[in-house]
């Protein structure tokens, strides 16, 4: 039993990644792992990546609409990297598309490897879908007001 | 800042579903939703669904693997109901592909309402695809042996 | 400091039991031992064992009423065998009696140690008694519905 | 789905107790209820104060033995009054019995309710048996060393 | 990335301490150090002795006082020692000065030893100041009550 | 039994700060706060700001120092607001001094209110002192290397 987000490969951490550090963003979330936070492996157990890059998309959804939102679809999501005990996680947003009762979420996980290591290597990707809902759990249109900085 | 797992349409609870609840089949994960697993909003917070959707994955995956199997991909999930305090909720698991070095998982979330209710509600699906790794993380082939029943 | 639910006897996993896995019941509630449900020895936290009996007596117990409903008593437990990081724990109920306000529930608990092993060893088992009650926590009439599969 | 440790009688919090508070006596245990711990009536969880008896009754039982220590069995046990978010609960401990290899302990629950209230009501009592066992898991004779004090 | 409250000296726990252990003191809080409250490093966390701290001052504070009270600072505080996953913490306080809104409140901390050692070293010491405050938040006298015991 | 940190005057999140949002700066840790963190009262339980005031301070000591650290002491901490769930808390850090074998780090954090408000409120700010330990948790040299920047 055992769901580590692992590398199935052989990249190592040193490797040359496409993948540019976004050196200039503010993170929506960052966190340190815990023990808490492990698997039956002792690596960090993916439900809890999976939890943080949902509250990452809300918060730049949130942006946009500062009412009640909801997740309604998560895309395609490629776990690259293992995440370790100590490792510090960025998670970065970007809005991909503003509809009227929708906003699509990139979010870009990156770990920084435990103890102040000079080294970050990207974790996972995804796109997250929100759309606006009223109290009864029905779409809405949203505010669409003018965005909130994350900083 | 809120990202329930909640209903982004005026489908009720009562509604036809063209999805069948799978009567016939054991979960391979079920548990009881507390409030320490609620989002602002008060409804059950998505990442504690995604972490039960990656562990039943592992489970359904262990049955062709004894060894380390790590999570390499989760296709696209759209999120139907929402979930709330004291539902039961089953994750069904069933092989959708067994490869040299890995295996594809479906996975299918069920809430029973609160205080044994009679509704049970399709909360959303999920394709999870898993692989052997070794010690070393690197990919490796799969026992592929006799598989163990999740009864 | 330190009291693992634990074997305290020589009885491998292997050795014949006289109880029987219940193959053919679906769980009340099954999950997944993770490193964080464990005490200062490395094994599973007896406390981890006992809140899901508690939780799933009451599954059995809303089988038979909607409202709110309390736990009274607990039956002497023993446990048999300890459960450790990684297995897939069961808990299977059974009424044992249906009173005018209270249901007795018998809780299986079968551990299927981690990696998907063939091996199913019980953990232990207890009865325990729930009665109705009110908004003002006084005992009342079972509706003693129709009661709900678990399935 | 609800089982809280609820009273199922009458019996309010200012009724005459024939239990006595143990008011010599230092706690084994003595923690606050927070909202984390509550089940889906909104009082606290029976597991949370399943757990807390077995560790109580752990610290009992290290007076006698300084090395590993199992849980073998938790004699019937009755739940007198609900517990409430804020409560202040204690847990104090007894040694009922030394034998060769084991020491049985009662445990004594009471809950002091919120906000320093001067009511102390007690919750429920139990009788825990453990036993000293060696790596392997095999019962060992205890050193019944010079009892460690509880202050 | 790993801060444990640890010993920054050649201290070791036989050393002679000034401190006296408070045999004769109930503690406000008493808990067993678990796995899931460890570190990177596999020690105890800072930020769960200063959880516990945090609520020690508020039930002495509640002595005083039956109403919403609230943290406005804590003073600097030293930690002496490291606390070790199954350590017994206990926590007394002491009140050193009641104003007409606010209490302040030392709590001193202290471990014993896994497995029921004779070993009792202090672990920190805090000052801790609350006032009593309104539904709104405001600043409010304190009731200054007869104090209620910590027994 | 209640200690949120929790304004205790009059004082609006409207009202002006002599303090100034660290726009420019990268957060050491940033979380959404939810109901799983709360206090007796509803609000954000202190001890969860106190934790990771305690990491957010060894992420900024790790920027000198690759190998084990330790917390030694936090200066007086005061409590300026409450915060609530859904909130985002941002944990600043600047090093205010690194000595031999010590590093002093100021932690700022701040509110973002919940659902992405514009009001950004300081929460607290505290003086952290760390210091470089080996194995055995003796106080060592710390490696002042070049910093790794926090981006």
């Amino acid at each position: 039993m055992n769901s580590p987000i692992q590398s199935h490969t052989s990249r190592s951490d040193e490797e040359d990644f496409s993948a540019e550090y976004p050196r200039h963003k503010h993170p929506a979330i960052r966190v340190v792992m815990m023990p808490r936070d492990t698997n039956a492996l002792g690596t960090i157990f993916g439900g809890v990546i999976l939890s943080e890059i949902d509250l990452a998309a809300a918060i730049e959804a949130h942006r946009y609409h500062s009412g009640r939102i909801a997740t309604v679809a998560m895309d395609t999501i490629e776990f690259k990297r293992p995440v370790f005990v100590g490792d510090l996680v960025s998670f970065f947003t970007e809005t991909t598309r503003v509809g009227t009762t929708s906003v699509t979420v990139k979010v870009s996980v990156w770990a920084q490897r435990r103890f102040g290591s000079h080294v970050r290597v990207p974790v996972t990707e995804a796109s997250v879908t929100m759309v606006a809902v009223g109290e009864d759990g029905q779409k809405m249109p949203l505010e669409r007001r003018e965005p909130v900085d994350i900083d």
